[in-house]
């Protein structure tokens, strides 16, 4: 049985491992990082699980199998936050896991493949700029020259803060998993509402979307605004009010596959009331679970953007700062996930993430299954972060079973390793 | 003759007194300002004036008349700048007023009627956040409790700079001006575009428009902009594009009368990539010359904003900062200058003004006129700011005739002082 008491103490401890007062301070292979692994190394220990550690300081937990020969199954989220974040965000995925084998072996589970749960390291962007850097190093997605390049706002790079926690940076390539997997799992809040809006327990992952993001400068006039006829303006905050609305009506409407766009920057020059706006900076964020969606989305958007500034006489710069493309998880994992939810008689919905998460670096490894768990108004990465331990013991029950069905499972996907 | 070479002189002299290095930075009562102000006193000495200060420092020389008892006919505009401004904003009507009287005199016109030209001190508002000051004392609208409330960004009071420049902060109701006026003349540079645009080398001002400025502030929420789908949303920044286009649609509806209505100020909160703007404040100005025109358009701003925000769920406040009444010039003013300009053939294009400038505070005082003087590419309150001298000159040859015109014309408006 799920232990919703060792799950909430379990939570209450890693709410000391924080540097702010508000909220959870826990940056990548800070002090209150590298205490919160120990914390979490122990919890593993005591589940029973034999750890390692590679050159990237992910910490591997190993419950051996009945047969060593069979591929592992592997279950695993981080535990590094933003600053002043909540206390869900990443170690709610780390302690389903661990409770989940616990639950199982006080069942008297036998587990003939081995399971791993795997707590990676600096999957926020906070501290270096970039996102899921411990996934990237298990999949060798990291160079020596990258860990050199990667720097936080003390201009430490990823390569010392690596060496002053006596981890090995010019290893980096050791770090690469190369054992084959069964699957992978991972356990998140969803950081959105749509759960709560539909009042469901819990969210089968449909794809992890990944982000397209452009920086768009706009040059106009910038005139007096009491003194320019409304006809002789280049006014750029006019023209970036027409693309915001088509940023907004092209990802509006797809339908078929969701796409979400945003304007999340917006800066507008001088800035004053009586100037008419000559410069304006747009930051856009484009996102879908499929890569033909968010290309098309994109284009309509870019192809807008042309028009209008064309139409108002406004220069423009486009800059592409990211172009991701997204994981997605096969039909069978959620028929597989979708089966279990009815088992155990929690209402689910199928939903993609518009977050990224560590799961979306193994989606092209092994069978990926992601469970989302409803936070509080879809409030994330904020000191009001919330999720409802009922929720979290429901997925921890959903991981449980995943983990024990997976061993017997004929995924007829093939690996491409 | 009016001299181009004595005025250019003139504005070369000037040049020397600002703080800056690039433009002019002549804020009021700074000691540049009160050198340039000295500068003019002795400008207006040689022209033959008797100096008088009030007790604001606005600085009026008279030229009596051969009959003392008609009423004066004045012109005036301001020395002072903004920071890095240029070198025609405000002096170009001191200087084109004293080379008027200058070039009367030296053909042989004897004034029936006293001519006053008036250095109005701290014009612009970027010392004390107020603008034309030295106009509102003369005509009795500053008070002593005003004079201590407007403070500069080092706390220094409006009321401690006239002390500091001996001038007497307690005695301003002295400064109000009570005598009769036959005229008001100012001779300003546009700040505009719109007479360089249609290639005229005078502009005749048919009123001047005033400002009505909103603050309006959006309250959302502030999603996840990956995790949150479109129909989710409550984006204060698409809401605050669609309050954009309702300015700058309202404004350009109105045709008989213009109206000008602009965005200048747009401040989207957090500003990040990855999160819906959950606050935006907007600065909005809105101006006609035209009070009844500039109470729709602005009821049409505010009327679309609570469409907006109703449609989109947002919450909003509206905050009004300022709520002036235009100053309207009489039409037989508007004839009266229009012949002159037919006589001198020059060029000539009626226009309102966006900005406000010391005209303003006597149009309900006296008849009142203002002509404008091209300025290249519009760009004023910058060290770009560039008029041509040779339109320079003809400002204050349309000037001078206009002085002497106005001693013996019939101005139907009665003076409602």
């Amino acid at each position: 049985m799920i232990s919703q008491q060792r799950l909430a103490e379990q939570f209450k401890a890693l709410e000391n491992f924080s540097s702010s007062e508000s909220g959870i301070t826990r940056l990548a292979f800070s002090d209150e990082d590298w205490q919160a692994r120990n914390f979490i190394i122990d919890l593993m220990t005591k589940a029973g699980l034999t750890t390692r550690t590679d050159a990237f300081g992910n910490v591997i937990g190993r419950l051996e199998g009945l047969d060593p020969k069979l591929p592992a199954i592997m279950s695993g989220s981080h535990a590094d936050s933003v600053p002043n974040g909540g206390n869900y965000d990443g170690i709610v995925g780390i302690l389903c896991a661990i409770e989940a084998i616990t639950s199982l072996k006080e069942s008297g589970w036998k587990n003939d493949h081995a399971v791993e749960i795997v707590l990676f390291m600096a999957e926020e962007s906070s501290r270096f700029g970039t996102a899921t850097l411990g996934s990237k190093a298990m999949r060798g997605k990291l160079t020596r020259e990258a860990l050199r390049q990667f720097k936080d706002k003390n201009s430490i790079s990823l390569y010392q803060a690596l060496s002053m926690r006596g981890l090995s940076p010019d290893s980096i390539d050791t770090a690469t998993y190369k054992a084959p997997l069964k699957a992978f799992f991972e356990v998140h809040i969803e950081q959105g509402k749509v759960l709560e809006h539909q009042k469901k327990q819990i969210g089968i992952v449909t794809g992890i979307a990944a982000p397209t993001r452009l920086k768009i400068q706009l040059h106009g006039q910038a005139d007096h605004s009491g003194a320019t006829p409304m006809e002789l303006r280049h006014d750029c905050l006019c023209g970036a009010a027409e693309i915001i609305l088509a940023v907004e009506r092209f990802a509006a409407a797809e339908k078929s596959t969701p796409a979400v766009a945003t304007v999340g920057i917006l800066d507008a020059k001088p800035g004053v009331m009586n100037v008419i706006p000559g410069d304006v900076e747009l930051g856009i964020d484009i996102r879908s679970i499929c890569a033909k969606t968010k290309k098309r989305v994109t284009e309509g958007i870019s192809a807008s953007i042309a028009m209008i500034c064309e139409a108002r006489g406004l220069e423009f710069e486009t800059t592409l700062l990211a172009d991701e493309t997204p994981a997605s998880i096969q039909p069978q994992m959620l028929d597989f996930l979708e089966e279990i939810c009815r088992e155990q008689q929690v209402d689910f919905l199928r939903l993609p993430s518009g977050a990224g998460h560590d799961a979306m670096h193994w989606t092209d490894y092994t069978h990926t299954g992601m469970i989302f768990i409803p936070c509080r108004a879809g409030i994330s990465h904020n000191p009001a972060e919330y999720a409802k331990i009922a929720d979290i013991a429901a997925a921890a029950s959903i991981l449980a079973q995943a983990i024990q069905k997976s061993s017997s499972a004929s995924f007829s996907w093939t690996q491409n390793i």
